[in-house]
C-alpha cells in the first residue's frame, strides 16, 4: 500500500509539473494587455478574450501558491505578479468592489455583483504576499477580505431579485468560502486574526447545513435553520461543493486538533460520496434533488472536473485523519474513474465537462468557469496528502 | 403522400387532444390558490409550487387558443380565465411591470426583471380576449404590449450588469418575439395596429441577424449591424430559436403575400436545419458556436423538446409555402427523431431534456422553462399545416 501511495503521489506530481502547469504557462498569459486569457480551447488556443475576475484572481493564487511550494520556480512569482498588477490597476470600482469581468484591455465589462470576486481577490493577494512579502499585497488581501465580510449579510446587494414571496435562505457557499478564506489568510498573512470566522463558519456548515436524517448537505436552508423540502432550491444538493467544504474544514480541524469536528466532517464526506456517486455510469453527479425529484438545472447529471478534484481531496484528507479504509476504497474508485475520463490524451490538461456516461461534451480547457485552479490545487495538495499517507503507512 | 399527411395530422391531433391537453388539465390547475402549477413530475405530481410568469401566462394563452380553435371545449375557457384572474390580481408591480415569479399564494417572489414576462402577458390576455370578448382582457393585452415596446431600448433596465467594456448588442429574441406578438395581437384583437412593428422586426431579423456567408442566424449582433466573431456571445447560435423566428415570419409573410420574405425565410430555415442537426446522433443541438469553438454553456449539446417543436413547425410552414421537397425530407427526419425520443410511453406527455444521444436526462413534464405551451402549440398548428398540405397535395 505504501508503494501504491508513493506511485500515486508521483503520478499527481508529474501531472501537475509536466502537464497542467506547462499548459497554462504556455497559453494563459496575455503579454500584450496584462492579466490572463480565460478561454482556452483543447490545444490552448484563445477563443475569447474577456477576463473573468474569479478566474483571474484564482490564477494569481495558483501561481503564487506554486511558487511558495517545494516545487518553486522563479517564473511563477513573475506570472502571479503579472496578473496581480493588471487586476489591481483595473479590477475595482470606486467603492472597492471587484468587478465581475473586464475586457481584454481592462475596461470593466460586468458589474461587481458577485461576493466571490472579493473572495478570490483576497485569496490571490494573500498568496502573493506569502510568496513575495510585498506589504501592498497584504493590504489588498485584508481590504478584499473586509469587503467579503461586509457583504455576507446581503451578498447580492442591489442585484438581489428576490421579493417577500421568496423564502429567505442561508447559502452554503458563503460559509464554506469563509472557512477557506480564513485558513488561506491566516496561513499566508501569518496571523490568527480570522480564527473566529473559520470556527463559526465551519460550525454553521456542519451543524446547520448537514441533515443527519437524510445524510446530505443542503445548499440552501431557511433562516431559522430548518430545511425546506417543498421547493427545488430547498432540496438542491451539490455534492462536489459539500466535499470541497469538508476538506477546508478538515484542514483547519487538524491544525486545531479538534477530533469531534474531524469525525463529523468524515461522516458528512461519507454521506455525500454515497449520495453523489452515479451507480450506473460511475463518477459524481453535479447536482441532485435530496428527495429524488427531477433537478431543474439542465446540466444536473453531468460529470464535472472540479467536482472530482474536490472529491479526491476530501477522501484523502478523510483517509489520513480518520484512518478508515472506507475512504481508501472511495479514493481508489474516484481516482480510477477520474483519471480514466478527464485527462486529454492528445493535448494534455483535463476536459471540463463530460456527459453522464463520461464522454466529453466540450473540449475547452479554460472557460467562464474553468481555469488554472481546481486541477492544479488538487494535484498539488493530493500529492502531498498521498506522501504523508505513505510516510505514515 | 396525401394519405401520409392526413395520418400524420391525425397523429398530431390525437397527441394534442388525447394526451397532452388531458395531462395538463388533470395536473396543472391550482384550485386552492389560483393560477397553475409549473413543476410537474413524470406522472404529473407537483414538486414545487412557485409560479413563474412566463409559464403562467403561456398556459392562459394556450387554453384560450385551444378554446378559440375548432376543437373548442367550454372548460378550456374556464381554465384560461382561472389563470388570468390570478395573474391580474397578483402579477404586476405598481409600474405595471409583470413580476418574474410569485409564490403559490400570489405573493411576488422574483422581481420584474424580464421583458418576456410582459411579452407572454400580452399574448395570454390577447388570446383570452379573442376567446371571451371581455374588454378588460383587451386592455390588459394592450397595456402589456405597450410595456414591452417601451422596454425594448433597454430590456434589462436597472438589472443590466453590463459596463462599457462589454460591446453593446442587439438580441434576436427581442425582435423575433415582437414579430410574434404583433401577429398574435393583430389576430386576437382584430386590428392592424401592430403591422409596422411586425414588418420592422421581421426585416431586422432577416437582414441583420442572418449571416449569408456562414448561413447561420446569430443571437447577438453589434449595434452597427456587424457580427462579432471574436467572442463567445457574438458567435452564439441557437438553432431552435432561429427556426421559431422563421415560422413567425412565414406566418405573417403568407398573409401579406410577401414572396421575397417567404423565400428569404425558407433560405434561413435551410441553413439552420443543416447547421443545427447532429450528424452523429440525430436531433437538433441546443446551442452551437458559429465557428465551431467550444460553446461555453454546459447544456449546449443537449436535445430539447421545444427546439424540436419549433423545427417541426418551421419545416411545415416552409414546405407548404415553398413546395420544396427539401423541407419534406427534413420534416420526415425531424418528425421521426422527435417522436421516437420525446414522448413518454409510460405516463404520456413529452420529456423535456435529452442528452446528445437522445436519452432523457430528466423526467419532468413541467419545470421552470417547460409548461403547457411549445408542445400543444406545435401539435395544434402542426396538424393544421399537415391538413392544408394534404388538401393541397
Amino acid at each position: 500500500m505504501t508503494d501504491w501511495m508513493r506511485e500515486t503521489a508521483d503520478r499527481y506530481r508529474r501531472e501537475l509539473l509536466e502537464d497542467c502547469v506547462p499548459f497554462w504557462e504556455r497559453h494563459c498569459v496575455d503579454r500584450e494587455c496584462g492579466g490572463y486569457f480565460n478561454f482556452l480551447a483543447r490545444d490552448g488556443e484563445v477563443f475569447d478574450t474577456e477576463k473573468f475576475m474569479w478566474m483571474q484572481w484564482r490564477i494569481v493564487y495558483m501561481f503564487a501558491t506554486l511558487y511558495a511550494s517545494p516545487h518553486r520556480q522563479d517564473r511563477w512569482l513573475e506570472l502571479a505578479r503579472h496578473g496581480y498588477d493588471f487586476l489591481t490597476r483595473h479590477g475595482k470600482d470606486d467603492n472597492g468592489n471587484y468587478y465581475f469581468a473586464l475586457n481584454r484591455e481592462g475596461v470593466p465589462s460586468v458589474a461587481a455583483y458577485s461576493i466571490y470576486s472579493d473572495c478570490f481577490a483576497a485569496m490571490g493577494a494573500a498568496a502573493l504576499y506569502k510568496a513575495a512579502g510585498d506589504p501592498a499585497c497584504r493590504a489588498e488581501a485584508e481590504s478584499a477580505m473586509a469587503h467579503y465580510l461586509a457583504r455576507m449579510d446581503s451578498p447580492k446587494g442591489r442585484w438581489d431579485k428576490s421579493l417577500p414571496g421568496k423564502p429567505r435562505r442561508r447559502t452554503l457557499g458563503h460559509f464554506m468560502m469563509l472557512a477557506n478564506l480564513g485558513c488561506v489568510l491566516n496561513d499566508c498573512l501569518g496571523t490568527r486574526q480570522y480564527e473566529a470566522d473559520i470556527v463559526r463558519s465551519a460550525r454553521t456548515v456542519l451543524d446547520s447545513f448537514w441533515c443527519e436524517e437524510r445524510r446530505v448537505l443542503f445548499e440552501n436552508i431557511n433562516l431559522d435553520g430548518t430545511f425546506d423540502l417543498d421547493s427545488c432550491d430547498g432540496r438542491h444538493v451539490n455534492p462536489g461543493h459539500g466535499l470541497e467544504a469538508m476538506w477546508f474544514i478538515l484542514q483547519h480541524a487538524e491544525q486545531a486538533r479538534d477530533a469531534a469536528t474531524i469525525e463529523k466532517a468524515c461522516r458528512v464526506i461519507r454521506g455525500l460520496l454515497e449520495f453523489g456517486w452515479d451507480p450506473e455510469h460511475g463518477g459524481m453527479f453535479y447536482f441532485r434533488d435530496a428527495l429524488g425529484w427531477p433537478h431543474i438545472e439542465l446540466q444536473a447529471d453531468m460529470k464535472l472536473w472540479w467536482v472530482h478534484n474536490e472529491a479526491l481531496l476530501a477522501t484523502l484528507f478523510a483517509l489520513r485523519l480518520s484512518g478508515d479504509p472506507f475512504f481508501l476504497d472511495w479514493f481508489r474508485r474516484l481516482d480510477d474513474w477520474t483519471w480514466s475520463h478527464f485527462p486529454d490524451p492528445r493535448h494534455g490538461e483535463w476536459f471540463a465537462y463530460l456527459d453522464r456516461r463520461g464522454d466529453p461534451t466540450h473540449t475547452l480547457k479554460g472557460g467562464k468557469w474553468k481555469c488554472f485552479f481546481h486541477l492544479p490545487r488538487c494535484l498539488l495538495l493530493g500529492a502531498r496528502q498521498l506522501e504523508m499517507l505513505a510516510e505514515g503507512g
